[in-house]
């Protein structure tokens, strides 16, 4: 890849900073804008910071929002930071040949896109961006429940609901560490693959009579399966880690009338593994660039 | 094994309630003192709480004190609880037809025991109890460094720094996880236990040259290995985890004053997985019994 | 399911002996024709055996023929019996209410289910199947490198080519037994997933520049990567494994000129491990009666 | 190590070839006799090939025999060549500044190097050796495993007796497979290591009673633990592969009678994979040298 290109990052977290910081690492040209906090690793000082959007765009071939790139599809996503970074304010400054890389836009943001002509690129739906942040995710639930349980992962009995990318990392990770594990699917494919890894295998929908067997349950699955049922069914000293986006997988409020832990954990790469993250996003970034033929 | 069995449990902390708990629900006559807590984990119904040692001990078969037993030579270790529990007092009621299982004794708490002519088993010196609680320690580290680096554990380049049983364990989890393993060990013996187990291995003599190499540095040995050019060759972002008893593999200060992260960690099956712990303790207990025949 | 369910099978390899034996050990009405021989494994003697057609498929409610069902689109692939059975005697007597279980049925075995309105299912296209197959396949493999080479599978360096399912189990199985792994790949999907696996990972379009690193090569790709550079370059004593369906992966005539060594194994499943693979075939035909209600 | 060193080679079977080679290529002088066959793979160009004794032993450093170095006690253990190489025409010529490296010397042959004053050295006694070897034992076991049985050792319920080098190589391969592995043990430590590297463990003087649960045996104990009560107990399509040295672990005419499959195998690591213990072979020379400060 041509290392002349120029890469403006604009907010973010500690997996920004990680990120630009490889870039220029590898060589390339790399700017950005609020990044910079005394509270946050160092920036490379190859990295040149930019107090002015204008001026940072102005000259770059890719600029790069966040992952998140706004949480209110207005102001990017900029936590290091305390003055707003309006978007429009990005968008309008750019030209047809600069390329917008940005995480999970929201429909207005990509409207705005559309509407000021930009080039962009929505990073967070690469599938090996996905793959890869499963690991942190993976190691951050591990971690908390290494934490939280007065046992073991060793010879615990573990449920890990859900055999996507995490639910397949997790519980890969779950049994080198020696525990017995149960995936929770609902497809023959999947439960062919859990049979190949060496993994016991029930149907999800099974879930609710199988809950009181088990020391720990990890759910990765995105939608209301802990009912009432399998929620009672738990026995008082077994925990849920639930790792599903929103609205999660468990109802939060039965389990606390029924006096069950559960610890539900949001957004785990940036927080547990920022460095890990950033690379895996400046990665995703290269292979974009690398398919695009830039 | 005879289930009509008395064990008298005096002192520790978590894992003592663990440990007369399992013993308790496994069928076994169990009574306590010196360890009913509030702030602890319910003791077992069956468990029945004495506050005065002398009716404790008259009809128990198995005295049990705590891993350690004392941290004075004096009184039992008994965290849980305020007031002293003098090791002489329970001695003195011991007849000899009684077991005395303690963990850990010193010089003068096994003269006591023989001064009074007490049956003394120190079950720490078990092998299995070692081995079994090398698991409690690996997860206890690998818990604090997948918090406190940046980065996961799968894909980093880490030292494991003695072969023995919780270099093994923690070496094997590590690879499990992901991780680049490199040990570090002296015997012929443990390289080629090591490359049987598919993990990099260099002499402990050569440590100093290759610490540079690594993000995360685990040590095992109970030495000091780490000597001021180990330490100063180290990278910045790298952070050695201490496992070693004392006096630890590092010299402190020497890290301090060139600002490398080292984390000592002691006595962690005790603090991250009692429940682990206690039935491990309570497993060597059967197993001492049933090889005197008991 | 209902265990009334009666199933006809006919002809076919160990492979539907054990299938058939599974079923009637489950409780199922069970028939075979064509499937009886004094050099293969008994069948239950709850397996009837028929000698007519006709009888045979009369009173049955599921039809199985074997995988491939026929090698010339005419008569049932049967090795075990000498006298051919004509596909279009079994069709002809088939009703619309009976299930026809065939595998990998050619486009004139499907036309003549047409012909005669056979509700025909190929059980071979089903993912699961695959999946499962994926494991005698790799173990078939793996044993004859074991044997073939001078050296272990720990500790080589080995390739496998292409990581879809046979890679993927290949791989890990390899890796599991100590071998030092790398994959090659075209997307960078498989990029990831190798890495999370803790695998090495090349591009397969790279392939012809690293061959020569490898002590051992497996293909499962099932087109001509290995072209005259990629052959060359090979060590002498070096070998390829070849798992690729036809027309196979290596150039076998060059491979011959050149001294390189290359065995081609196909049908691994049916071979190394029938009893295996005919339980999987049983499982994937309750897998899709179970998905019809039936 | 001294570079300069010159090492002859006296009989052996494909191993030396290979050990041989390693130091020739290492740079050492190396010089053979007894080894050179058209039926062997070629020695390296710069091994030099000696017909008669006297020259051979003349300018050596380290004199080799191979493992075992005798079956006889007179004549080198040499099956690559046709004439008699003896043992005490090797003693007689060397000096005691000459080592003489031997395989597994029987007690005359012991005395005889003290009659000869020869400073004589067992490298099949080193722990490393043992351990790297088991490696081989492991793969060439599980080879004919995969071979011999009509399914995978994956899902197969697979009891492995001993938990020694071999036993735990063997155990961990099997398992690494997917197997569903049982180790049976008599140590209390055994037990816990083998709970520790998650397997299933029950103890040996139970074995009768469990062999009936099980697709596939290993053997690694040399002592007749398999009774007529454990064989008879198997079920019909069990297979034993014994791995123990004589007289091996298992009373073959019972078995016969019994109509049980026993396979006995003996010395695999020359037999599978010459090359690997060949360079287990010269590592362990290496170490042995490097130990004494040649």
């Amino acid at each position: 890849m041509n290392k002349s290109l120029s890469f403006s990052f604009i907010g973010g977290d500690l997996r920004q900073i990680y990120a630009a910081n490889a870039l220029s690492r590898d060589g390339y040209n790399v700017k950005c804008l609020g990044m910079d906090s005394e509270h946050a690793p160092d920036l490379e000082k190859t990295v040149a910071v930019y107090k002015d959007v204008d001026s940072l765009i102005n000259d770059a071939d890719i600029v790069v929002l966040p992952l998140p790139c706004s949480t209110d599809s207005e102001t990017v996503n900029a936590p290091l930071v305390d003055s707003p970074i309006y978007i429009h304010s990005v968008m309008k400054k750019l030209s047809p040949r600069q390329l917008l890389l940005v995480g999970k836009p929201s429909k207005s943001v990509t409207a705005m896109a559309d509407l000021y002509n930009a080039h962009l690129i929505d990073y967070a739906e690469r599938e090996e961006l996905s793959v890869l942040n499963a690991v942190p995710t993976a190691e951050g639930a591990i971690a908390v429940a290494m934490q939280e349980t007065p046992y073991t992962i060793h010879s615990s009995k573990i449920a890990v609901v859900g055999y996507g990318r995490i639910g397949k990392i997790l519980a890969h990770d779950l049994a080198a560490l020696g525990a017995d594990v149960t995936t929770f699917a609902r497809k023959y494919e999947d439960f062919a693959w859990s049979k190949v890894n060496s993994l016991r295998c029930a149907h999800t929908g099974d879930l609710a009579e199988h809950t009181g067997e088990f020391d720990i349950i990890f759910n990765t699955v995105p939608s209301r399966v802990f009912d009432f049922k399998a929620i009672s069914n738990m026995r008082d000293d077994c925990m849920i880690i639930d790792l599903a986006s929103k609205p999660g997988g468990v109802d939060l409020e039965t389990a606390g009338k029924l006096g069950k832990k559960v610890i539900w954990l949001l957004s785990l790469p940036g927080k547990v593994a920022p460095k890990t993250a950033g690379e895996i996003i400046k990665n995703t970034i290269i292979n974009i660039l690398n398919e695009l033929g830039v």
